[in-house]
């Protein structure tokens, strides 16, 4: 039994999330059935994550057991020509046995885009948040600091995914800015569930003064969800990286 | 009366092109619409050019006349909230009471974008041509560069667009090319129906060595529209910049 690593990449403006739905269109349900349409047999696959309706994914990890011994070049061909256009597979390997998208995953990066001009850009529609105000990325950068590290992340955890665990290490905050467009990019060992959309929305909330940079500290400590910022719009996300 | 000129941007993927249609959804129809509401009164457009079904705009001029003693700013802003995201207005003035967006304008800059990469790109479905081939840019430039100039263009019009006068002339043919993407912007006193078009799917032609550079004066000298290639696909074409 082969166990094939299979990564892609979607726009997911038009899915509902990645995770299989029975009554909405997801990304796992595309994959799993043109892989089921290729390779003649039901076709079942492990995602790196589950993103939300309207993420995108510039690096995503799938895994799948199959007995079909198409080489991986043809199954890239044969996925890219039968896909819709807004899911592409960039890469396909046999991996070792234990090998799985999910449980292998040592960390992941997230990119959040924000939009920063006065007027609107069609061509980012859905594709990053529109924020016409002024941004101080130093104020904003100062507080996402504070993030960096170790910590609990409750507060920063939208209330579907409590676990019993919230400690996650964030190995990086970088915020640039470039022509009207703002980056933010998160690197963690794991994310609880809106962890990033949460954090985006505390920035957000820190650049508007209603909080300050030295807030985070005791914004982490209270472990109170209600006293984050808002959950920034699924749009201007995208999972970016994942590592193996 | 005030006479207003207007620019404005979109994505054409979802209109049937910017010329207002009774039956499907054009750019003009949801300008109209959405400045009548504005204005308190019916309002009609005029624009720079008709696009087809799925071609894009990054600069698309308009005029209208109105009573409305609205500052440009406000009506930029109102129009903004209530357009949908795929259309903005990015500038707005009162112009000479003679100034009219079509019959004012002096030559348009469309560009062409090809995506040429081994693997298509999600984020660039429906906003470029994929072209998994190899593009030989120097030798398309070659046969570009014979369309330069005032010709009859007859030879690259579609068969709804023939006029008395098939002469236009193209200003230049500059073709460049970064990290998968190349990129062809042609600027012309006035296009034909399908010209940019047409000439792209020439240039194709050429790159697979079924015509050479050399072909395009008897190209043009024929005025068949059956000699040259075939009309490449609207949705890797940009309406890119107007002159007035």
């Amino acid at each position: 039994m082969r166990n094939i690593r299979m990564m892609i990449c979607y726009v997911g403006t038009a899915y509902h999330g990645f995770q299989r739905q029975n009554n909405a269109r997801a990304v796992q349900n595309v994959i799993e059935d043109t892989l089921t349409q290729i390779l003649g047999q039901q076709t079942l696959i492990a995602g790196c994550s589950r993103t939300d309706a309207g993420v995108h994914a510039r690096q995503f990890c799938l895994s799948f057991r199959t007995h079909n011994p198409i080489p991986c070049g043809g199954l890239i061909r044969a996925m890219n020509s039968k896909l819709p256009g807004d899911i592409a597979v960039m890469g396909c390997e046999d991996a070792a046995d234990d090998f799985h998208a999910r449980y292998s995953c040592r960390g992941k990066e997230y990119e959040y885009l924000i939009h920063n001009a006065d007027v609107r850009d069609p061509f980012l529609d859905n594709r990053a948040l529109f924020y016409p105000y002024r941004m101080d990325t130093d104020r904003i950068g100062k507080a996402a600091s504070f993030l960096e590290g170790r910590h609990d992340f409750t507060s920063f955890c939208g209330s579907d995914g409590m676990k019993e665990d919230n400690f996650r290490t964030v190995e990086y905050i970088r915020i640039s800015s470039t022509d009207g467009m703002i980056s933010v990019k998160i690197a963690a060992d794991g994310f609880l569930y809106n962890m990033v959309r949460i954090i985006i929305g505390t920035l957000i909330e820190v650049n508007e003064g209603r909080m300050s940079p030295e807030d985070m500290p005791a914004l982490l400590e209270s472990k109170d969800r209600k006293l984050a910022g808002v959950t920034a719009p699924s749009h201007g996300l995208y999972l970016n990286k994942v590592f193996y």
